[in-house]
């Protein structure tokens, strides 16, 4: 039997309708990409976006196509955006730190028709578009007289793009797993692959992401993602600001220390959130100044593990709460939340911080679990390890033309219907989940499993070490061991004796790195992470004295 | 193009399966029906739920069957309700308030097959046992020892009736859009129409209930629903604080002013939700004992309009935050949501009130509206009223067996597919809406709209009047006139010429009513409001001094 309540179906452009009807005159504010602090509303930006469907719709653009946007955070992103969803086509945010090969690859792939573009991303545009096989369109964000010029294609003024169209048009009305949005994952290794969402997950994921444990704005709020729009959704931003009427602040194109202080002071900021890299340059830039925060509530810290000195920073120095947030592409993307629980607050400070330092709990709408290899799971007790599995309506099921797919329906997910994150994980008795490793990286000895990063964060500390890597080694009777790869600081010549006898006692026995090597410079990949691929290329013929006394 | 996200199926088991895997051990503590306070937890509660399916599943109840109670909030009536919903039967929740042959009346409509009840209610089930016609279990929700004896039916003890049942059964795993709950509207005309809410309505109003601009609970939270569990699903309450692990505090049958701030204090509420008149009960509680709220932080209150000195003694005296809400049994039941905008909290104390009196905005997921009898916008300046029209995805669009059909598909609805509320309101600048009156009870008069409620309100104000109410008398030029009827204070005996000059200059000049009757006592219906349909019996034939002449 079906119950008898309203087909209401969950499509993005009811988020916008919603801050148009309820909040018309809540601003958006951005720091332009041509300079100036830029000022619209809701209401305004409702009506714009209009008009790029009316625009969209001209230029022959139907429901399903593609639109990309290489663009920063800023008000015309968000009217491309919901103008774009909102009819039924698929926003395809491209993320511009991509080298442009890649970028004009996932164009090509993604087969874009339309591409709106900042001005900051020209010199790109201009590199690329002679490769660009189907975007028919070039649209610079800004008005004509600050239109870049090109020699080699046609580039449109958006406000000229957009001038003159109605500001109403049809939007939604269609089945609300109809794509929405569609985001490549950077991919370390192999091609990029595309996740594309849908209307119901990004209405459902901006409603979970909204609730009061996760980021909890509310209509008096003013909320500045410096996490960009270009990638997954902006942490749901975008969606969750208009769903709940916060005034939105956009940094456009600038997110030094300095631009981003600004922005939070002037425009009274009560949430916002980035990677941490963006709050070093903050938390550095304030000290250098001797700067206070007087209206920051909460700041969510994600994308990487929050480093210990920046979550003492804002909670201990500036009385800022730490929200640290884990999730990925495929997750649309969060998939927890460090927001803490009465068991926590029950703790002294120092326990409350070592909790802050885990990913933290699932969403409701987030399904999570440890498994071994064989998928039996793992206990929930904060020292057992596992693959960590995930599920939920926000979580990928394949990729854009079934790329990198694992059964004959094209998806990518396990037999029982979890999508693999690649990362291991501990979960503890409060349910609160901690990252200890890429499922790549993790050490295999015996059955069991060694985590490389658990070694590494105590190698750094000892005397001498610049940085600390751990890879597995092949191992004949063990199948893998590990081995410590060690930076010495400039100067220094830290002894294998020395450095094995300071971690000693740190950790489990048979987890100590059966040997160690000293290198001029370990590798670091684009994101300034360990390049663990280059490393295991590099020692892939290594001996471990062990292993030769196996044999 | 479709997205290629998960199919996650929204089914509120999933909601009680989240709080099992993070909350397990949270405590739902319960003033229990035998007397002693009562302590579980959500993983227990789920296991016993589970027992509760395979209970019912031995007793032949299959998928789409109705389930019914005649109880209070408990753990166990939280475990039936999951375990009944859980399995997709229809979990219907019957108001113990309503006379015993409407019960009887409700019951054999919904074809219900089991019965729990809390033993309180075993007299009422002794009385309608003989009229059911397709109850074949009657569960007592207690232990062996304390279930009530009957000559008339064999009552089962629920410790008895999931007694050596499995802890795990099959949960979910159907369209979203089954039968989860059916509650039928008391319906103060006309037979009690059942709304039938789907599993993703329940799930998708709880997470639009707990943005945090709504009630905005989170795992630190301790939430007391004294709004009961029989009715519109205890306001989303028994699904929001599983969904984001507050510990749950309900109250039994206990709802005076003594037990309830027992609960309050000695369990920590940190939220709480209630009609006015159980408010009026706990504040003269504490004022006779000179008691003050020592841990709540916000207590919603809706049912009806939030009296002026209720909401002052909860902010101004006790420092406690009022969320006044507003909603209907049709609508899940929360539609719209006092919370205070940045607007407001520029203003001063007393237009904040003024504000808080008002009914509040939209919830995201809710689309409102006010229009004329031809279905024409009113514009939201906050004094043009018209009819409330209401769409979502948790508005019933058809009645139960389809009751109340206005169309061919059986629905209930407007033809624009909005629901009509009833209401008259209006809705202001900033999207705040006001009840204004009953649509049935407001006065058309000219082709333009008066509000009766607002003449009434000013007229309590004159002296010597213990009740006023007006309602519309025909005329033959405007169609119908105000009467002012008045029931003067004992002794007093205040005169037309008295009344209409209070009243002058505080209201348009056209609302002023033709005439003032005195009677001795206005008729009130159940719940304690001013029963207008046996006032416009009374004064059906009354003919207006205004008419006469017109005439």
């Amino acid at each position: 039997m079906l119950g008898l309540m309203q087909d209401w179906p969950l499509t993005v452009d009811r988020i916008l309708d919603h801050a148009k009807i309820n909040f018309p005159r809540r601003e958006a504010v951005t720091r332009s990409v041509e300079g100036p602090i830029s000022r619209t509303t809701y209401g305004t930006v409702w009506r714009r976006a209009k008009q790029v469907t009316n625009a969209l719709i001209e230029r022959g653009i139907r429901p399903g196509d593609r639109v990309a946007t290489l663009a920063w955070n800023t008000e015309r992103h968000l009217e491309a955006w919901f103008g774009t969803m909102g009819m039924g086509a698929v926003l395809h945010t491209v993320n511009p730190r991509l080298f442009p090969e890649q970028i004009a690859w996932i164009i090509n792939h993604a087969e874009d028709q339309v591409l709106f573009f900042d001005t900051t991303f020209a010199p790109i545009v201009d590199k690329i578009a002679p490769h660009l096989k189907t975007v028919k369109t070039f649209v610079a964000m800004t008005d004509r007289d600050h239109v870049p010029k090109s020699e080699v294609t046609h580039f449109v003024a958006y406000e000229d793009f957009i001038h003159g169209h109605a500001q109403e048009a049809t939007w939604g009305g269609f089945d609300e797993n109809t794509a929405a949005g569609l985001c490549y994952t950077s991919g370390t290794t192999g091609e990029p692959k595309g996740v594309l969402y849908s209307h119901r997950s990004n209405v459902l994921h901006a409603m979970a992401a909204n609730q009061a444990d996760v980021f909890g704005c509310g209509a008096s709020d003013v909320v500045l993602p410096v996490v960009p729009m270009f990638h997954a959704n902006a942490w749901a931003i975008a969606f969750v600001a208009p769903m709940c009427g916060s005034k939105l602040v956009m940094p456009g194109a600038k997110l030094d220390g300095a631009s981003i202080y600004e922005l939070l002071e002037t425009e009274k900021v009560t949430f916002t959130a980035a990677v941490p890299t963006v709050w070093l340059m903050l938390l550095n830039h304030m000290r250098e100044h001797n700067l206070k925060l007087s209206t920051l509530k909460r700041v969510a810290i994600g994308g990487s593990a929050v480093p210990e000195a920046v979550l003492r920073a804002f909670e201990e120095d500036y009385g800022v709460e730490v929200i640290h947030a884990w999730g990925m592409t495929e997750m649309s993307p969060i998939g927890s939340i460090g927001k803490l629980l009465p068991e926590h607050h029950a703790m002294d400070h120092e326990s409350r911080i070592r909790a802050k330092l885990k990913q933290g709990r699932a969403l409701f709408t987030v399904d999570m679990k440890i498994v071994d290899d064989e998928g039996a799971p793992k206990p929930h007790d904060g020292k057992a390890f596992g693959r960590l599995l995930v599920r939920g309506p926000a979580v990928a099921r394949a990729y854009f033309k079934n790329a990198g797919a694992r059964n004959d329906k094209g998806e990518c997910l396990e037999p029982d219907g979890f999508f693999d994150t690649g990362d291991v994980a501990t979960i503890d008795e409060l349910g609160v989940m901690q990252i200890t490793d890429r499922a790549k990286d993790v050490i295999k000895s015996g059955g069991e499993w060694i985590s490389s990063i658990d070694i590494e964060n105590i190698a750094v500390g000892a005397e001498g070490v610049a940085n600390a890597a751990v890879i597995g080694v092949a191992h004949p009777k063990w199948d893998e061991r590990p081995l410590l790869i060690v930076e010495p600081k400039p100067g220094a010549e830290p002894t294998r004796e020395q450095l094995l006898a300071f971690i000693d006692g740190k950790i489990a026995k048979w987890w100590m790195p059966d040997d160690v090597v000293l290198v001029e410079k370990i590798p670091l990949g684009a994101t300034g992470k360990i390049n663990k691929l280059a490393l295991r290329e590099m020692f892939k013929d290594y001996k471990l004295p062990s292993a030769q006394a196996a044999e």
